[in-house]
Parts: C-alpha cells; sequence; structure tokens
C-alpha cells in the first residue's frame, strides 16, 4: 500500500517530509489540504492530526504527523533505501545527525520562520512586514549562522562529511530566505553559501522546489 | 570510562536528560557549570556547545548537546537496559513516541516554557512577572492540553500505553508550573492530571526533582 502525505507543497514542513520521501525514491501519494478553506481544522483531517496541522503522512494504519517525526520515521523505516539519512551503521554518526536536526528545531527554525512569515504571509494577509520582527530575528539568524560557519569549517555538512537528515531539514525555510533581501545572511558566510548551494542542488529537493511558490514569489 | 553530563540540576534540559539516565541505571558524572558565572558562554565549555548551552554530554571521544538529541542517544545506546523509552523493537510505537517528543519540544514547550520564566527567573532578575505574557501562554498550554486530556482519555501514555520519552521529556516544565498558580491547567483535566501523578511519581524522577529549585522555589 502506497504511503499517503496529507500536505500542501508550498508548506515547508510538507516540503521537509516531500524532501525525505523522494531522497528515498519511495512512490508516494500526495493529497492536497487546502489551507485557504480551513480544511485542516475540520473533520476528516483533525482525526488523522488533533493539532490541524499539516503535514500528516499514513502508512498503512499507521498515522503521523510533525514533519520532523515523519522525516526521521522515513529515515528509518527505508533505511537501506537511497539515501542514507541517519546514518544508521553508526551510533556516534547517528547521534551527531541527531544533535543537528534538533539545533535546527530549537535554534535555526525559530529565527528563522519569523523573518520567512513576514515577508511571505503578512503581505498575503494585506499586512506590511514588520521590520522590527524581521531585524531581531536577522541578528539571532546571524549569530546562529556564525556558528554554523565555524561548524562547516571543519566538516562538509552539519553533522560530518556526510549530507544527513539534519541538513536536509534546512531546505524549506532557506529555501524561502533566500527569495528575500535577507539571503545576503547565507551569502555574505563563504561556508554557509557552500554548502546551501551544495544541498539545495541535490535532485530530490529539485524536484520540491519547483512546487514552492508562496503569495506568487 | 563514565558517562559525562555537564549541566545544573535546576535547569529544565540538564533534568530531561538526568530523569533518561536515572531510567537506564547508568553510572554517570554531573559536572556542574555555574550558569550565574556565565561558565558556559566560555573556553573551555563553548568548544563542547558552540551555542553555549546547557546540558552536555561526553561519551568518551563523542560529545552531545541539545537534551533532546542527548536522551534519544541515551535511550538507543542502552536500549537494553532499565525501562525501554523508544519501543526499539516495533517500529510503529517508535514512531508515534517521536511523533509525542515533537508534540512537546514544538507545541508543549513554547507555551510552557514562557510562563514558568515569569513565575521563576524573571523575579531572580529583580521583574515582576509579566502577566500579558503570561495570560497568552496560558491559554495556549490550555489548547495543547485539551488535545492531551483526549489523546490521554484513549491510551495510558501520550504515544500509547506504555511509558516513553515522550512522557518523560515533559517532566521538567511540568514539575515548575505545578509549584505556580497555573498548575491549574493541568488540575483541571482529569486525565492529564492522572498522567501527571503517574510519570511524576516514578523513582527515576524522584531522583531528579529534589534538586529542582529554581530561585528558592
Ligand atoms: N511542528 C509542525 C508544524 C506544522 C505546521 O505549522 N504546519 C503549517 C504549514 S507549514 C500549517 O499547517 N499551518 C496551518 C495553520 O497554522 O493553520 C511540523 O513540523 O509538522
Ligand atoms: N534546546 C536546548 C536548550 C538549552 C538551554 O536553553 N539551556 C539553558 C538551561 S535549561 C541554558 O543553558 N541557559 C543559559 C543561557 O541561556 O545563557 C536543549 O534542549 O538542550
Amino acid at each position: 500500500m502506497a504511503l499517503k502525505l496529507y500536505g500542501a507543497p508550498m508548506s515547508t514542513c510538507t516540503a521537509r517530509v516531500l524532501v525525505s520521501l523522494h531522497e528515498k525514491d519511495l512512490d508516494f501519494e500526495l493529497i492536497p489540504v487546502d489551507l485557504f478553506a480551513g480544511e485542516h481544522k475540520q473533520p476528516p483531517f483533525v482525526s488523522k492530526n488533533p493539532f490541524g496541522l499539516i503535514p500528516v503522512l499514513e502508512d498503512g494504519d499507521l498515522t503521523l504527523f510533525e514533519s520532523r517525526a515523519i522525516a526521521s520515521y522515513v529515515a528509518e523505516k527505508f533505511k537501506e533505501t537511497g539515501t542514507d539519512l541517519i546514518r544508521h551503521q553508526d551510533l556516534k554518526e547517528a547521534a551527531l545527525v541527531r544533535v543537528w536536526i534538533e539545533v535546527e528545531s530549537q535554534q535555526y527554525n525559530p529565527a528563522i520562520s519569523p523573518i520567512v512569515y513576514q515577508h511571505f504571509v503578512a503581505p498575503m494577509q494585506g499586512k506590511s512586514p514588520d521590520q522590527t520582527i524581521i531585524d531581531a530575528n536577522v541578528e539571532k539568524l546571524g549569530r546562529v549562522l556564525d556558528i554554523y560557519e565555524a561548524k562547516l569549517s571543519k566538516s562538509k555538512y552539519l553533522a560530518g562529511d556526510f549530507y544527513s537528515l539534519a541538513d536536509l531539514s534546512h531546505l524549506p525555510y532557506t529555501y524561502y530566505l533566500m527569495k528575500t533581501p535577507c539571503a545576503s545572511l547565507i551569502n555574505e558566510r563563504p561556508r554557509v553559501k557552500a554548502w546551501w548551494e551544495d544541498i539545495s542542488s541535490r535532485p530530490a529537493f529539485k524536484k520540491v522546489a519547483g512546487s514552492m511558490t508562496f503569495g506568487g514569489k
């Protein structure tokens, strides 16, 4: 039975899962959820994810939500297929992958998401971007990226000299950031820039990026 | 070689790891980091965690940070010892544990941490708690706990009928919440209350809770 992913390709959390499915060369069905119509806040969707958020993955009778948990499941269940995203044969490397997945979740995401939100979502709601929020988070993200710059001078990718779920998890938000003036945060840091160019040119991401349009941008 | 944990017992993130070590009955050395002296923002600590945050775990030549990543590593490396925190013999149960670990990280923690911060940290800094921040997050946490109440009417613990890292991860912040008037958020919801009483009475947590004092409370 094919995997079913409920979501929307423009959503960063859906994109995180989509990229992991493509890295694994898996067959799956993408079932669109209409956020504008509020489909995710009503039955039957809320019986799949009570928090009323996309994405949701169904694998037979198993229903999962939270994009990082879903991507981990895909990486674990299909560890022998396609790209090894979790270094399943080496406990130490696997632990470092998990550290940097958490860094994305706890340090990177809280800083980058308000910047992207202000640039893309606020205008769709008829508001102008709040420059105070942008400035505060640009400073925060800059501090995180300084640490990435230092790390990426010691290893090619975040968790070591191998591409992993930790790098992958950064793709969706950074892709939108690169369409804003704040792209300079990445471009000003040579190691971060090289890393971004490397990970964003992977075929699995290119398949997803094509459908990531947000408010026409 | 014994595991070395750098941290402070009153810190919620350190406590998360301490509880996992106790659930596994492991020998480890707790090396105190003096946050008040800013020890975590200087060498040698920042060579262990460039983000300058506790906790850090050293296991031989492996250095890990981010409490949820460390707790996962402990649960995975010592999966045959003590309590099975990750349901390592069942891929579906393991996936559900990961979903609810992410729910704690993405939904519960962002709502509960500002409430605890306002009640305990602000006063230590000579500020009075900001009631607007408390109110907004009480509402947010209440919505999350409504979903927990429904979930806990279907299974005894968050990920299923078994205690796991998902439940464990909630202990430190909830312990502090229970010392504030916002404890009613838990006490008002019968299933959540029973779950809290169950998980907080586990011996592994009791060993840690004794040292969790924050500003004398
Ligand atoms: N932590 C969750 C976040 C999910 C989330 O916020 N999804 C967004 C799309 S990226 C959504 O459903 N938004 C609709 C809404 O908030 O109403 C995950 O990683 O899956
Ligand atoms: N996401 C990190 C957060 C670590 C964190 O914020 N640690 C706090 C103690 S709970 C700390 O080191 N605070 C000192 C500071 O922010 O200067 C984790 O889970 O380990």
